[in-house]
């Protein structure tokens, strides 16, 4: 394909910090946006990979945004809440400044948190969770969107598609890990399905009179239903409170409220909650979380069928890694 | 109805403790058990009622359980998860003594945690995040439960039916509080409409071939399925791991396991992790979640059709304190 070139995974992030840097972003929020998205591409997660990029560089039609912020660590040492102002820069630079603050408090004490304020966040969550798994802690990571869930039983938009994501740690295998959006599916599915003419399968919208409906169309313009009814619900509700009202960041329907020139990059927070195993088991007992888990894990795979969350994405990476990514000409958006 | 009396509430707790008591049950675990099951009844959820005390007093057929276990604090003054040993007792004994340790770890850190361990679980997770959220926590409660549940694409029951409790403070009002299993259904539900010779609704069970079921026989003999498909299906995974590999306590299917008698209730460990919202606001930010909070529930009120989890639940409440319950007599079981 001659619209396409073979990189090294290095070589992708490279190219994706140049054209960051290129449209004035700082080295800080670039780097770290660059190792976002050459994650998402390397693992095959395309739509939080290159394909992100014009979405960060779109965002700074919005005068709020700062590309050239510094994130800023705010933390008492009575506390095990970790916080990290983020400077109405973008999320993946906040993250990495509060990494070790959070690990050493959660290694002290056994549970600690951090609370990301102020950030633009248009990355998956994945790559936090797993971050904190692979240095051996289990975490929780937790952010709204912009409204375009309806709570179970009302007609309109109201909580983002607010995801949860959630690391386990496996030692020299990739940890465990889930990043799930409580709507039935993405909105880039939606998107995806008008585009390429398909009606939407049943039970994943509404119009926006509440009815549901089959037209991506009129699901854009209506409202996502969350996924497993009022069980779904109940969980974008507490990713609301927990990233929203408990940090005093914004509500999903706040960020839509904010968003004026539609451009589409939620505003808000994210709320992580992060635990050293090591103070799990009854002091005394042996502690193997690890092995236990490994167990449990056999007995999922013995089971035709299953497969653990986010297998796929690791069988993808080490593709990646060994054979290089196919990827278009990273163009001028 | 002549086989019916009108008790107050304070009535039904004292006579399910005398009960509980009369068949061998210590009063620190019979009260304890008897503030759950009259709270349940109290709520209208028969099925964690007065109806539970014959599983409570059944329990006692296994050898192991301990009608008048001890419950046991263990805390390290640098970590903040407190500990309980429940040494084979019930549950609601233990969360009783660990309450106020795990408060004043999150009260002066901002987030601690509660490993229960060793109990048997067959109450509702709500009374406790309840009670957290009235102290004015936010609180998550998880425990496992029996192997019923086959993880996604699998065939054979794995996971427990697993719930997670969520709890969230508003002041002078009575919390908002969610407590849901991570099948599609209760298992009780499944019984109850084989007891009404009903078919099953699409979508809750397969059978011991892993075929789709809507035969309450076949689905109690195979499997119940997990809610949102592999997202509840992850979310039961993340509760073993939970309240199982993390606290070192039992899987689901180890409790089955160990149920040799198959009395049916569930031995394990319950995790529960605290948060003081005031520890979550950036520090120099007003912290008003509380506000905040009350401003989104107006936004999900507002929408014809909507309702607040543990809204039903606190009508019945009101209910029956204005006018007592009327329930049988106290059965000898």
């Amino acid at each position: 394909m001659s619209d396409k070139q073979n990189l090294s995974v290095a070589e992708v992030h490279e190219r994706a910090l140049s054209q960051l840097v290129s449209k004035g972003f700082s080295h800080v929020q670039a780097d770290a946006i660059a190792a976002t998205v050459t994650a998402g591409e390397r693992d095959g997660c395309l739509s939080h990979g290159l394909f992100r990029i014009p979405f960060y560089i779109g965002a700074l039609r919005n005068e709020r945004v700062n590309p050239k912020a510094n994130p800023e660590v705010i933390e008492k040492a009575a506390s095990s809440v970790v916080h990290v102002n983020g400077h109405d820069g973008f999320c993946p630079a906040a993250l990495r400044v509060g990494y070790e603050p959070v690990m050493a408090k959660a290694k002290e004490r056994g549970i600690a948190a951090l609370a990301i304020h102020n950030v633009y966040n248009i990355a998956a969550l994945w790559p936090e969770v797993e971050f904190l798994a692979q240095q051996g802690f289990v975490a929780f990571a937790f952010t709204g969107a912009n409204a375009f869930v309806a709570p179970a039983g009302g007609t309109q938009p109201l909580f983002g598609t607010n995801p949860m994501a959630f690391g386990w740690p496996r030692g020299d295998k990739p940890p465990l890990v889930f990043d799930q959006a409580s709507s039935v599916c993405a909105r880039g599915e939606i998107q995806l399905m008008k585009q390429e003419g398909k009606r939407l399968p049943d039970g994943l919208a509404i119009d926006a009179d509440g009815q549901p409906t089959n037209d991506p169309d009129a699901a854009l313009a209506g409202a996502q239903l969350p996924f497993g009814g009022h069980k779904g619900s109940s969980i974008a509700l507490m990713i609301e409170l927990l990233a929203g009202a408990l940090i005093g960041d914004a509500f999903s329907f706040e960020s839509t409220e904010m968003d004026v020139n539609k451009i589409g990059a939620p505003f808000g927070g994210e709320f992580l909650m992060v635990i050293d195993p090591s103070h799990g088991a009854l002091p005394g007992a042996q502690a193997n979380h690890q092995a236990r888990a490994e167990q449990l894990f056999g007995k999922i795979l013995e089971q035709e069928g299953t497969r653990l969350p986010s297998e796929r994405r690791y069988q993808m990476r080490e593709k990646s890694l060994a054979e290089g990514l196919w990827v278009s000409e990273f163009s001028d958006s």
